[in-house]
């Protein structure tokens, strides 16, 4: 498949990080000719935050990481594509349980502290003896893959890897954040899964990293969108290798510095996971103020960022701000028509329910026109707001979803 | 543009009711050489009911019968085409003021016993004198249009018009209900808008009517999705023209009977609507059981028919349970993955959380290749059900929507 045209120029080159391993090898699990599993080992047990899928029907893979991540702990990642382990009733379970075994007995650690993340076809029962192959192997190897092979390894229809990372200077130390996701192709059968593993040297306990993770998920990889549509084995994992010792509840000022860092990785991440949106061929943020609440303001963004009407005005280079209207509407939350405000780009089009008094049409459509554009919207009745980020739907959408059966 | 598909083969020949005149005329709102406005009169003030867009910016008119209701007398319902009157400010606010008024004078009744509906261009103020040259005109005529004739002068991108009728037997006496209906199409810079309009002799009190038609709105048109986006303007009004010395409580036996018959009008427009659905090649009926609860069942078929992944499988005659899975996961209801069962048709592809053991690819594949589909999924739960329709997402449906820029 060709690349996104809204792929990024060049990836950056993550430093590889001391006590993190990083192995890939080519099980075939589904795919030939290319590497489809990653593990993730740790010199010493680290500390470990999770979050998943909301979904009420979630994969095997996330229901094991949930349970283990009681403990906080985690001494390896093992990631697979090609199969994503879901919707395989009890076979699934004793699938995830064997995989976290063998890792465990190559590693001579505990099970519980083997995570692990699977994704591609779904209701095919996933082999765990097609890790026997490549685990001891990935563990016997001394030399660390780049973080770039990693991202590779757990592609399935995406159309470039996504690396991510940022220093964060905390006093005089310097810290270091990686980050690798996936996500956002599907073919029949599989499912779009996002998937991210992101690993830095700030020390933090779990119960810390839990509570940042979530913050700042939420504002980057639940603040993207490409069809609405939500797999069953979304996972983002953030561990912590700072040692024990350092391991310790931070300062106000460190935490901002950190937080603001993974926010950063987190939204690259999340960014690129919409610019491989399938058949994307504009990013589009939306922003959204002047809402009762920061929560109302991302439900009215999400409403606009999921509308097929606004997503094919885009593709259309329409200025089509009734749709906005509609979306607006459409979405529950408090919102008052003689109060909205409107704007493409710097373009007001619409202010106070009506049609800009001033409005050009040459100058919203000259907008429409580029690659990246921003809707904004004033609801005019409080200050809560929120931007969230998606693609626009195109032809090529329904032809990756719909036509590989023809 | 090209006759949906799925149109029905012909239309139905609905009666004239006595009391009750439709005047269609030409009076160039934006279409040329069509009819584009639709006047019902009634000889007497008839009882009325209204269920309207759940739209927090809803149109000019919406406002208006929404606030007239509250009389539940009409004498005239005044529809047009081509000009949505919504997003238009006070000037919005003074075209409906000015259309009742002049309605009214023509017909010497009284203001708020005027309904209006306008669908089509959003964002553009509505001339109200375009109606001056046409009103006066139609009042005078004493022959009455036909229903066809009504349902094509209030259509848009509608490719055919949409009639249903069904005569109640109560005692020894037959009622009548006839409806018209338009709806689904959409072409820049219009707006989907869903309008109905449903006249019966049976005789209700407004009040009893209102309930009804509530009811049967929420099976009927609030039971079918195209794209999931909701228009300013959906409008659906029932007329009772029953005589005031008839119109009284009616026993349990009579509702039921005029409730059913009512309900099956309001489904077979709603259906027509779906088969007129953008670029729609296909129709879907999705059952879910054994949720819950009703409005349980409900939104997991609505998480279903809306999902742009299930949509686009159908399209291309792709049975993937995997995105049904999906979608009842995403759902946000309560779901027991491992209690799942699926049916594509009446070929089970999916039982207690994994592919069906007896699963065909050739008999699920097979459904698949029917213009009428239905998917039906047994959450296993409760005893809660639900039917929804939708149509398949297509390339055509962005073409539609997104191409007319280029």
């Amino acid at each position: 498949m060709d690349i996104s045209p809204l792929a990024p120029q060049d990836y950056p080159e993550l430093p590889l990080m001391s006590g993190v391993k990083l192995g890939v090898a080519e099980a075939g699990i589904k795919y030939k000719g290319r590497t489809d599993v990653l593990l993730m080992t740790f010199e010493k047990p680290v500390q470990i935050a999770g979050v998943f899928t909301k979904s009420f029907c979630p994969s095997a893979p996330v229901d094991w990481c949930k349970q283990m991540l009681a403990n906080g702990k985690a001494s390896a990642i093992l990631v697979n594509s090609g199969n994503a382990n879901a919707f395989t009733g009890v076979k699934g379970w004793e699938a995830v349980r064997a995989s976290a075994e063998m890792v465990a007995d190559a590693l001579n650690v505990r099970t519980n502290e083997v995570y692990l993340a699977s994704t591609g076809v779904i209701g095919e029962p996933l082999d765990a003896t097609a890790f026997g192959s490549v685990v001891d192997k990935l563990v016997a190897q001394e030399v660390s893959a780049s973080w770039l092979d990693a991202a590779k390894a757990i592609m399935t229809t995406d159309t470039f890897p996504k690396v991510a990372g940022k220093s964060v200077l905390v006093g005089e130390k310097s810290y270091q954040i990686n980050g690798i996701a996936k996500g956002s192709g599907m073919i029949a059968p599989d499912m779009a899964t996002m998937l991210s593993f992101v690993v830095t040297d700030f020390p933090l306990p779990a119960s810390y990293l839990q509570k940042v993770l979530k913050k700042a998920v939420d504002r980057s990889f639940n603040a993207v969108t490409v069809d609405s549509d939500t797999s069953t084995s979304d996972t983002v994992l953030l561990c912590s290798i700072g040692s024990a010792a350092e391991t310790k509840q931070p300062t106000d000022l460190e935490m901002r510095a950190f937080e603001k860092a993974l926010l950063s990785v987190l939204t690259d991440l999340a960014h690129q996971i919409v610019r491989d949106g399938e058949g994307a061929s504009k990013f589009v943020e939306i922003n959204v103020l002047g809402a009762k609440s920061s929560r109302s303001a991302k439900k009215v963004a999400m409403s606009i960022a999921n509308s097929p009407l606004v997503k094919t005005a885009i593709a259309g280079e329409d200025a089509n701000w009734g749709r906005v209207v509609m979306a607006v509407g459409k979405a529950g939350e408090p919102a008052d028509r003689d109060k909205l405000a409107i704007w493409f780009g710097d373009v007001r089009v619409a202010v106070e329910g009506e049609r800009d008094p001033d409005y050009s049409e040459d100058d919203a459509s000259a907008v429409m026109k580029n690659e990246e554009i921003s809707i904004s919207v004033d609801l005019g009745l409080g200050r809560g707001k929120a931007t969230v980020w998606t693609c626009d739907l195109t032809k090529q959408y329904v032809a990756i979803n719909g036509d590989y059966r023809s």
